[in-house]
């Protein structure tokens, strides 16, 4: 079984041709500048050198007729024919209240994509395009909506509830949704079997990377998540301010003279690491090289970071009334062993302590970084939400 | 040594007259309605029924005047003469990041007081308006301010520095400060005293009320504290609400048409559990009333404020990897047994664990309440904020 993984931007196209006995990725790439001049496609094969087609994308049903035209070429294809994908699954950011899983889509799917327009102004209509360009382009083909937002769905009203109104649940739908829901789904699954944690184990994801997000779950089951009504709240990011009083906005407006959606903008492109090291940068390496050469806002920015995502551990071991693994996944989070290190430093209490020399030696790959004596499994787990649409894609069509 | 304690607000002045050698209250009360038709002044003496004067108090200095010849006053009086009172003592709100401590008002202090208007809009006017009141009507007497913001100063940058960008730090001081910082000092001491607890004991205290707020310190020294810029940061509240993505607000502007300021207004009048419980109270024990009689809304309400504060105490311990102490106080965390009760569940992996008889048993007063095996001493320990600022302006006016 082949399954065709498509993530849709406003102008661009990525995708992934999985193959599900191995779930290796038999090719993969990008349409960039979809309806902009200067457009292109770039095809990866293992083993084989990058095709690149530098020519018109208007639409992205071009996109998707130039991927299928790529996987299918002689020279750097790796299927005969289009019949051999078996289905598409669709990154989709927001399903609202209404899917608290992937679903094969039909046109009641696509109406709720469309209403949440409003709370993903910049993805829902984008994945949209891009659902609608292969129903186009491969007529009958299973398309299947793998949401953002569908693993945040489990919260409790406690936990998803923000104490306003409660007239603006009812009227906006304004809530605690949670994103990077597909990543924290994969990651806490994977790290049951890895960490050979029981059923229902308490696990904390932390998700770091340029957008950043923590998650809390019981046996895979959302129990709390850092991301609210928007991807904006919760721990510091490379751009994104994360948590703050609210009324810094309202101070921020009155003082300049800006309105709030200026503010916001603020909040999420100019903030987090990027802000508060003084403009060094999004990237956490820059901000650390800074940092070690004595720039002390990088110091305050990195050490920020990580006492935020120590306080959100605690505060979701708190939540769970303990925690069997803590799970550190994305760029920052498989990558730079130091980080994960200040990080555990506060975990002491709970009894957690982590292997310096494997912490060190562990890149971008599943390890048990903790002791062998550590109360709290440690552990770094690479994040596949690529490979986990294509799952549920293959779950939910297998018997169509 | 008699000690003055004021805490002016726009409108009102409140008053107690402590004597320092026992800490007993002589007398306390309160003008109201200053510069409002119908303004009293109410004198309470303990074993003597109220004073209550209905006359015109056009201004803060006639109602020092009026508090002045109440405590004299051969009938309802405390005092011979206004000679017997050694210093005065008065809440400020907001003493920016200069004051970390409380200080023997001059006029520097009084420039400091006015230049964080801005930041403190409703209080900090009134607070110097009480100080100023104060000289006139009695000159010559020693005032001493005592900062709701002091506590907070202590807090390492990581803890205070908001994921913006510096420059606003720098411009206008935005930066979190915490409130509520006499009674977490006050509560944070007392708890080390009563509980027998080390000089360095790592405590929480979780100051419970219509407006709540939550500290951890070591040895007394705020490590962090929930309320940020404003007190609106933090905890649920009466009718704040507490941490919230900031998109919220940029949400319900754009839904809405309003702008920022009208939206932060719902933030921090008509939101927390108010809010939350479809407008029943501000009260917790009506909301919890009506929870009990099956609203549903309000149940999610109570909920949702003990998970919150669970999840603060879960991050505090994080924040300084271990917890000695966990101490409810004020309105709520002094009376409300059951919130505590449903806070400390999520504890239990902290080896915490309240005896539920003593629990219940203890009202207002002085309390251990956890078991005589917890890990974690859980305790009552009712906020005096006036004793706490009388204290300090004995303590700093002794040897003037």
């Amino acid at each position: 079984m082949k399954i065709l993984v498509i993530n849709a931007g406003s102008s661009s196209l990525k995708y992934q041709l999985i193959d599900m006995e191995t779930e290796a990725v038999l090719a993969k790439g990008a349409c960039e500048r979809i309806g902009i001049p200067g457009s292109k496609l770039t095809h990866k094969v293992s083993g084989k050198e990058d095709f690149v087609k530098e020519t018109p994308i208007p639409e992205h049903k071009v996109a998707v007729e130039l991927v299928m035209e790529a996987l299918i070429d002689a020279d750097h294809g790796v299927i005969k024919s289009t019949d051999e994908i078996d289905a598409v699954g669709h990154r989709v950011l927001h399903g609202g209240t209404v899917y608290c899983d992937s679903i094969v889509v039909n046109e009641d799917v696509k109406r709720i994509i469309r209403e949440y327009f409003d709370l993903g102004p910049l993805h829902n209509p984008a994945n949209l395009t891009g659902i609608e360009a292969c129903e186009a382009a491969m007529p009958g083909k299973a398309n299947v909506a793998v949401f953002d937002t569908a693993f945040g769905m489990a919260m409790p009203e406690k936990a998803y509830t923000y104490a306003i109104p409660h007239e603006y649940l009812e009227k906006y739908s304004i809530r605690r949704y949670g994103f990077h829901g597909t990543s924290h789904n994969f990651v806490s699954h994977e790290a049951i079997q890895f960490g050979a944690l029981g059923d229902n184990a308490k696990v904390i994801v932390c998700h770091l990377g340029n957008g950043a997000s923590i998650s809390a779950s019981i046996g895979g089951k959302c129990v709390d998540t850092s991301m609210g009504l928007t991807p904006l709240e919760g721990l510091i990011m490379g751009s994104r301010s994360g948590d703050i009083d609210p009324a810094v906005a309202q101070y921020i407006c009155n003082k300049e003279g800006k309105d709030i959606n200026e503010v916001l903008n603020i909040f999420n492109k100019q903030s987090g690491i990027l802000g508060m090291s003084g403009g060094i940068s999004t990237d956490f390496r820059d901000v650390q090289k800074a940092a070690d050469e004595g720039n002390h806002l990088a110091k305050v920015a990195l050490d920020a970071f990580a006492y935020r995502v120590a306080k959100y551990i605690g505060a979701y071991t708190a939540a769970m009334n303990g925690v069997d693994a803590i799970v550190f996944t994305a760029g920052v989070g498989e990558n730079d062993a130091r980080m994960r290190g200040q990080i555990m430093e506060y975990m002491g209490y709970l009894g957690a302590a982590i292997d310096e020399d494997i912490n060190k030696a562990s890149r971008g790959k599943e390890a048990v970084i903790s002791t062998a004596d550590s109360k709290v499994k440690v552990m770094v787990i690479p994040t596949n939400e690529e490979l986990m649409i294509a799952r549920d894609t293959a779950n939910l069509t297998a018997n169509l």
